[in-house]
């Protein structure tokens, strides 16, 4: 077994053609024996996660990472049930997605292939090594993970349960490549493997993909945080924009397509503000306000330049009341995250104004900013959100895991059919 | 005027709203109104080219970077008409390139907007600043250039008159900003402005190209070099073989597209290969090949790896024989740059299994591989040809110069019609 992470990295790039090559149906099959390998394991898998959670315990580790860490009958019931479901996702594979014949007679086809060797590197959720794996797999992927060093056990089970699925398949397991060595230098020496890795996507807290993008020389695609917004416009719908505000900010406040702050017209505020302060108070939300907001409403704390740009990821709401449309675009440009901003309105010109205006991946008219998600976006599931704006923005499936390129059919047409040589100064 | 390079660069991407802004006629006429500027600059330019090209010439530059410098009325000219193809290219930004109704009737639309803003790094060409200028703002970007110092004096002429033209149609000049510092350090901390510059894209040798993606911490597409191959199946039709070979080795071969390597099935070796080194020679070729083909042709030096794994750039090719195409695609992935290569086949099996286990950018069946090129390949220009694996693989367009993104529309949707809060544990 090669002992050296560019060795396995490379052993995992000859991997890549063996995925690249399998048809759908391959793929499928794959994916499903390695959910019935880890459903098998499950035993296994679950005493890893004992240790991982007793020695997480011993570190004193937060409530929150141990939750995010711990795995029970039913989560690992959930992460093979979610490996079923992306095999029976499209796969995005030799898809055609356009094609075109030149005045030449050529045909120009763009199909899609996969990206080849992608590395996720996440924190402390074990689901992810499974999630994660099937996904780059189904897109024809190979894949390295590199979890967080808490949930090594965890990790090292699941991708033992799924290599299993891969070496039965006739499929070399080097195609999902787990890093258990944690080392932060081992981390930086894969994402500096710039001719085996295609991607790496990191997925975990702020500092960990600052981390990543500092030490990258391989592409990588980011998603740092949601500073959700909802703007309601002069011309909304007081009880359609409550309904927006109220699942925005309180369905699930810890996640990254929850609301931040709420932008309010001034002409809708005396009237929209104070019941919905009373509304979300009464479930548990603090506001944070601006100076006319706090005149609208008593005992509003200030919101500070802070508040403004802060994912509290928590029951809190930066509130502002702005004189126009463009001053809350302005807000947004500025204190904006580039995740998913959201504007209630019955004007469909203000509608459109707001969707051209604003440029983060996701924008929404009158619908909650939580469906900001590869599933509920209809992607089937994701792989992570991405906020750069290259290859991919917004939630990423499968798709996201290919690229276009060109494939041209001819009979033998040439460039220069006097075979003459060409004066080569001036560019090609 | 801003002096530092971080406020000019703020300055620019303050102005890429400007241009994100502005509709398809409003795009084409500035772009017309910058050809025309440029055109009545023409006999300032050619005086900073003569500077340019003095100091060139008094230090030593060679002959063939003398002529990448120089311009000309010819070449102005040629400019000049450049930019006005690109502004009657199709409008990437605002296309909607699917629509999706979900269960729950939001509507999800993908809809491409500007990337933001684009950085090019290149060397002497001074016409880069023209194009790439003309077919960033086409598709609703402002663009940073960084050109070679040799090149200043006409850069400096030509981004005069092309700023001048954005002034006189109301948009801020910064949307084009040419940085004239020509010190290395001040490349490198235009590269590391993550929080402004949204791709940068290297033209010219593979040293700069390196050191981009070196010194990048903002996402780069890089093309490092050309080493495109022509495989005579079993199955070719000789004579289509023939003229593949000498368009793609000798019409222009100091252009990337250009052919380096010849891979012939061993069926075909004793009938096609004398035949064709006798046509190369004539050309002016040298040959250097394998010993199976110096066997069948007189003087043929041996070819060495080091001949397998370069871009010429010149009349010289490798050639050699293999047993079959499993063993042509082996050695296309091994010495391959990823970027064009040529199958001549009567066989579609073969064809499809060449298609299917390249995974270069441009794979073509029976045509030259200098079609690899954005005009003929029907993307109107091109910036430059990505063989990164991300975003863009192959000749980009002005449409690789955006990104999809979703637009959601709803009648207040939302995802938890309950409002209760969801137990935060595992994910989004």
């Amino acid at each position: 077994m090669p002992s050296s992470l560019r060795d396995k990295a490379l052993a995992c790039r000859d991997a890549a053609s063996s995925i690249a090559s399998l048809d759908t149906a391959a793929k499928r099959c794959l994916l499903l024996a390695m959910a019935t390998a880890l459903a098998a394991d499950a035993t296994l898998v679950l005493d890893a996660n004992a240790k991982d959670m007793a020695a997480a315990r011993a570190n004193g580790t937060s409530d929150a990472m141990l939750d995010r860490l711990r795995l029970d009958a039913s989560r690992i019931a959930g992460i093979v049930r979610a490996i079923r479901e992306v095999a029976t996702l499209p796969d995005p594979v030799g898809v055609t997605t356009r094609c075109e014949t030149r005045p030449n007679g050529i045909t120009v086809e763009r199909v899609r292939i996969p990206l080849g060797v992608i590395a996720m590197i996440y924190e402390a959720r074990p689901n992810v090594t499974a999630d994660a794996a099937a996904l780059c797999l189904m897109a024809g992927n190979a894949v390295i993970l590199r979890g967080g060093s808490d949930a090594m056990h965890s990790n090292i089970a699941i991708a033992t349960a799924l290599r299993r699925a891969l070496a039965a398949s006739g499929i070399p397991e080097a195609a999902l490549t787990l890093i258990d060595d944690p080392r932060r230098e081992t981390m930086v020496e894969l994402l500096q493997l710039t001719d085996i890795v295609d991607l790496a996507i990191p997925r975990g807290g702020e500092g960990l993909i600052r981390f990543v993008a500092e030490h990258a020389r391989v592409p990588v695609i980011k998603h740092y945080k949601g500073v959700c917004h909802l703007y309601v416009d002069r011309d909304a719908d007081p009880v359609l924009a409550l309904r927006l505000l109220v699942d925005g900010k309180t369905s699930r406040p810890g996640v990254c397509n929850a609301l931040e702050t709420l932008l309010v017209h001034k002409d809708m505020a005396s009237t929209f503000l104070p019941h919905a302060i009373e509304k979300l108070r009464r479930l548990g939300v603090e506001i944070r306000g601006d100076e006319v907001t706090r005149a609208l409403a008593d005992d509003v704390a200030p919101a500070s330049e802070d508040d403004y740009a802060a994912e509290f990821l928590d029951l809190i709401i930066a509130v502002r009341v702005v004189d126009t449309l463009d001053e809350a675009i302005a807000h947004i440009r500025r204190y904006g995250s580039d995740h998913t901003e959201v504007i209630a309105t019955r004007d469909p010109v203000a509608a459109d104004s707001f969707v051209r205006a604003i440029r983060s991946a996701v924008v929404m008219v009158n619908a909650s900013s939580r469906f900001s998600d590869g599933g509920e976006l209809g992607l089937g599931t994701e792989i992570g959100i991405s906020t750069t704006r290259l290859h991919a923005y917004g939630p990423m499936g499968a798709e996201s895991l290919t690229v276009e390129r060109f494939v041209v059919r001819g009979e033998g047409q040439v460039r220069h059919p006097a075979s003459e040589r060409v004066d080569d100064a001036s560019g090609q």
